[in-house]
C-alpha cells in the first residue's frame, strides 16, 4: 500500500472542506452580520486556517505519489476521509463554544462536536443540542452544509471535479455510493459523478425556490433544503419541520424527502426518456409500496387518538386528515432516513411505532442519498429467503432467483445476506457498547440510539425520541455512535476493513 | 399430498403420548400415593382416555394409506405432531385445575397449559407457574417427562421403535434433528435413531444414579435428570437448581447440561474409538471455547460484587470461587439452552448480562438436545462473513470457505445465512407481537421473552427473569410464544412451511 497517495488525496479533501467553511463564513458575514455571529465567524476562519495548514502539510508529505489508486488505497482513503473529515468539520463548533464563553454548552466537549459533525456529514441528523434555535446562523448554516456535502458523498464530488484519477476514481465511487449496484448509471465514472451532482444541484435549487415561494425566509429555505435533499435531518429549530405549521411547507418537504430516497440513476434514465425502465424498476415499486403501507398503518393507528406536534400543539382526537398528515410525514421522514419530525412518534400507539421501526431498518433506495439497509437489499434478501424456504419442500427444483428480468448471481446473494447480518450484528454491538459505557439508559434508549445512528436516521425512541436529543450521552458513547454513523454511511465494509489486520499486511 | 398417511402417523403419536401419561399415573400411584395426588391422577387418566379415543378415530380415518411418506407429508407430520401433541400434553394440567377447585391457578386457562406443555416438549423450560413447589407430584413428573420425550424428538423415538417407515423415516429424522447436518452419524436411519436413544437413555440412568448417590430424593433425581439431559429446564422448585445448596449436585447437573449440548453423533464416534475425529471436531472446540469465554466474563463481572441465589441467599461480596460457581453454572445453563438457575442473572452487572445474551442466541451444538442457532451455524456464518469482508479488498482471490478439512458448499452457506436471518426476523416479530398484544411489558421483557422462547431457553430478563415466570402474559401472547417454541425446536422450516400457500398446492 502506498500511503503517500492516500495522504495526498486527503490533503485535497481537507482543502475542499476548508474552502466550504470559508464560503459559509463569507455568506453569513455578507447577508446576516451581527454581534452574535462574531465568535462563530472567528471559529470558522480559524478552522479554515487549520484545515489549509494541515492540507498543505499532507500535500508535501505525499510528494512523489503514483497516480494510480489501488483497491486498498481507495478503501483506506474513503474510510480515512470520513473519520478525519468529521474531525475538521467539528472544529467550528468546538472553537465557538470556547470563544463565546459558552462552557456549559454541549459543544464545549470535542466528542460532542465530533458527533454533531459526523451526524452532519453522514446525513444522520442526530443532534447533541437541546437548544438548536439559540445557535448563531453561521453554525446553523455550516451544520446544514455538512449534510449537503455528505449527501452524495464528498469523494464523489471529488471524482467529479478532479481530473486524472483514472481507474482509482471508479473504485472510490463504488465504495462511497450507497447500495449493492449503481443500477442504471452510465459506466463512465466521471461522467456519472457529474450527472449525479447536476441532478442533486437541480433538486436543491428547485426546493429553495419552492420554499421561498411559500414564504419561508431565505436562511431557513437554504438550511432546510440542504437537510432535505441530502435526507439529513438537521433543522434550525428544536421543533424541526413542525416549526412550520403549514401544510404546504410540510408537504413540499415531504415530497422532496421521498425524491431524495430514490435511486438517482433513475432520474438519469428519466432524462433520457426511458420511462418504461423507470416505471418497471422493482426497487422503486417496493419503495413506494412500503411508503404507502407504512402511511396506512400509521394513519390507522393515529386516527381518533391524541397527537402532539413537535411545536407543542396537542390534538386531542385526530381526524382522518390530521392522522394522515402527521402519519405520512413521519413515515416518509424515517423511511428516507431524513429524520425530520412534525409529531412526537415516541408517544404513538404500538402499531404506529412498529411501522416506524420497520421503516427505520429498511431505509431508502440504493444509489440514493438515504441510509438504512436499502430497499434493494431487502428485496433481494426477501427473494433469497423465500427461495430457500421453498427448497425445503421442493429440493429437486432449482429455480434461479430473479429480479426485474435478470438472475441474481450467487455472489450478490451471499453478499446481501452477509450485509444484513453485519448490520444486525453492528446494531447489537452498538447497543451493548452504549449499555456498557453509560450508567443510566434503558434498553429501549440504547437500542434505538444504536439503530438510529447506524441507519443514519436521527431520532429514535425513549431518551433519544424526536423531541429529545443525544446531548446526554458521555464522550465514549458519542464516539461509538460516531463510528456507527460512519459505518452506516459507507455501508460497513469501507470502515470495517480498516480494523482487519489482513488489510494492512502487505501482499 | 396424502393426508390419510399423516393422520395415521398422528394416531400412533397420540397413542404413544397417552401411554406415557398412563406410565406417569401408575408410577405416582404406586410410589407416592396421597390425597393431594387424587385429582391429578384423575386428570392423567382422563387425558389417556381422550388421547386413545382421538388416536383410534384418526387411525380409522387413515385407513388405506400408502406406506411411503413423501417430503411434504413428512414436513406436515412433524409440524402437526408438535402442535397437536402439545394440545394433548396440556390436558392433564387443565383438567387438574378444573377438578381440584384451583380456579385462580394459572392452569385454569387452557392457553397457559398449552404454553407449559409446549415449553416441556420443546425443552424450553419456561413456566407459567409462580408456585412450582405446590404442584402435585403427578403433574411435576409429567412436566419433566415431556422434556425427556421432546429432547431427542418424539418422532425420532417413533422412527426407532416402529418398523417399515422406509425412506419416510429418514425424512422425518432430518426434519426433527437439530442443526444443519447430522455429522458423524451412520447413514442407516433406524440404526442411527436407536443409537441416539441408547446414548440418551444411558446418560439418563447415569445421572439419576449420580444424583441419588449425592443424597437427592428419588423423585427429584428423576425429574431433574429428565430436565437436564434433555437441556429442558423445568424444576420441581421455584428456586430451580438453586434449591440444592450443594456444590456437588450443582456441579453434576452443570456437567450433564454441557454433555447434553454436545452433538450426539460425537458420542457414537467415541464408542467406535475415533478419538481423533472427536478431538478435532471444530464445532466441539468452539462450543467448549465459548463456554470457557462466557464463564470468564461472567466470573470477572461477578467478582467482588453481590450475588443473590435463586434460593434467596444473598452474597455481599463474591470471592473468586463463588463468582466462578454461580457464573459458570449460569453460562452453562443458558448456552446449552437448559435454563436452570442458581443465581438471579437479571441482577448481574452489564458485562455478565452481555455474556448471557450472547450464549442465549448461540445455543448448543447441532445434533444435540439443545436449542438456539447452534454453534455449527455460528461457525459457518462467521467464516462466510469473514470471507466476504476479505473479498472487499481482495476481489480477485477466490478462496473456498473450509470447515474441518471440507469445503462448505454454496448451498449450505446460503442456507445458514438465511437461517440466521429467519431467527432474527422471528425474534423481532415475536417481540413486536407481544408488545402489540400486551398493554404492560417493557421492551426488555418482550424482547427477552421472544428470544428465550424462540431459542428454547426458559428464563429471560425483566418480568421473565430467572426468579419470575411467564404467568403474567395474556392468552394471545402465550399462543404466540408457544408457536415460537415450536419454530425454535423444529428449526423454523418445518413449522414455517405450513403457513406457505405453495406448500398446500398440489403439484
Amino acid at each position: 500500500m502506498d500511503l503517500r497517495l492516500v495522504v495526498r488525496q486527503l490533503a485535497i479533501l481537507l482543502g475542499l472542506l476548508s474552502a466550504s467553511v470559508v464560503v459559509v463564513a463569507l455568506g453569513i458575514a455578507a447577508a446576516w452580520p451581527g454581534p452574535a455571529e462574531v465568535p462563530a465567524l472567528w471559529a470558522l476562519g480559524a478552522t479554515a486556517v487549520v484545515g489549509l495548514a494541515v492540507a498543505g502539510a499532507l500535500w508535501l508529505l505525499g510528494r512523489g505519489a503514483p497516480r494510480e489508486v489501488g483497491r486498498r488505497e481507495a478503501l483506506l482513503l474513503v474510510g480515512a476521509s470520513w473519520l478525519i473529515g468529521a474531525g475538521l468539520a467539528a472544529l467550528p463548533f468546538w472553537l465557538w463554544a470556547q470563544w463565546s464563553g459558552s462552557l456549559g454548552h454541549p459543544f464545549a466537549g470535542y466528542a460532542h462536536c465530533y458527533f454533531e459533525a459526523m451526524s452532519g456529514l453522514t446525513t444522520t441528523g442526530a443532534t447533541v443540542l437541546g437548544d438548536v434555535d439559540g445557535l448563531p446562523r453561521a453554525l446553523l448554516l455550516w451544520r446544514a452544509l455538512t449534510h449537503w456535502l455528505g449527501g452524495l458523498g464528498i469523494v464523489v464530488l471529488f471524482v467529479a471535479v478532479l481530473p486524472g484519477l483514472g481507474v482509482g476514481g471508479k473504485k472510490l465511487f463504488q465504495i462511497e455510493s450507497t447500495g449493492p449496484a449503481a443500477q442504471g448509471v452510465r459506466p463512465r465514472i466521471r461522467e456519472t459523478a457529474r450527472v449525479l451532482w447536476t441532478i442533486y444541484c437541480g433538486m436543491t435549487v428547485l426546493l429553495v425556490l419552492l420554499l421561498l415561494a411559500l414564504g419561508v425566509s431565505v436562511f431557513e429555505a437554504v438550511c432546510y433544503t440542504f437537510a432535505t435533499v441530502s435526507t439529513g435531518g438537521f433543522g434550525t429549530h428544536g421543533a424541526s419541520v413542525g416549526h412550520f405549521d403549514s401544510v404546504a411547507v410540510q408537504g413540499v418537504v415531504a415530497a422532496f424527502m421521498v425524491l431524495g430516497g430514490v435511486n438517482f440513476g433513475l432520474y438519469y434514465l428519466l432524462f433520457r426518456g426511458q420511462y418504461r425502465a423507470v416505471r418497471r424498476d422493482p426497487e422503486l415499486r417496493l419503495y413506494l409500496g412500503l411508503l404507502a403501507l407504512g402511511t396506512l398503518v400509521a394513519t390507522a393507528s393515529l386516527y381518533g387518538g391524541a397527537i402532539t406536534t413537535t411545536a407543542g400543539r396537542a390534538i386531542e382526537a385526530a381526524g382522518v386528515w390530521e392522522a394522515l398528515r402527521y402519519g405520512a410525514f413521519q413515515i416518509f421522514a424515517i423511511h428516507t432516513t431524513t429524520g425530520f419530525a412534525t409529531a412526537d412518534f415516541d408517544a404513538w400507539p404500538a402499531p404506529g411505532k412498529a411501522a416506524v421501526v420497520l421503516a427505520l431498518f429498511v431505509g431508502g433506495s440504493a444509489g440514493s442519498t438515504s441510509g438504512g439497509i436499502k430497499v434493494l437489499r431487502v428485496l433481494i434478501a426477501g427473494k433469497v429467503i423465500l427461495a430457500e424456504i421453498e427448497r425445503v419442500f421442493r429440493p429437486y427444483v432449482v429455480l434461479p432467483v430473479r429480479l426485474g428480468g435478470t438472475t441474481i448471481e450467487p455472489e450478490l446473494r451471499t453478499g446481501t445476506l452477509v450485509y444484513l447480518l453485519l448490520t444486525i450484528g453492528l446494531f447489537a454491538l452498538g447497543t451493548a457498547a452504549i449499555l456498557l459505557i453509560e450508567p443510566g439508559p434503558t434498553f429501549l434508549t440504547a437500542a434505538s440510539a444504536s439503530a438510529s445512528t447506524l441507519n443514519n436516521i436521527g431520532p429514535g425512541f425513549g431518551a433519544v425520541g424526536p423531541v429529545e436529543n443525544y446531548g446526554g450521552f458521555s464522550a465514549g458513547s458519542q464516539l461509538v455512535m460516531s463510528l456507527l454513523m460512519a459505518l452506516g454511511r459507507l455501508e460497513i465494509y469501507a470502515v470495517f476493513v480498516l480494523f482487519l489486520p489482513g488489510f494492512w499486511r502487505s501482499e
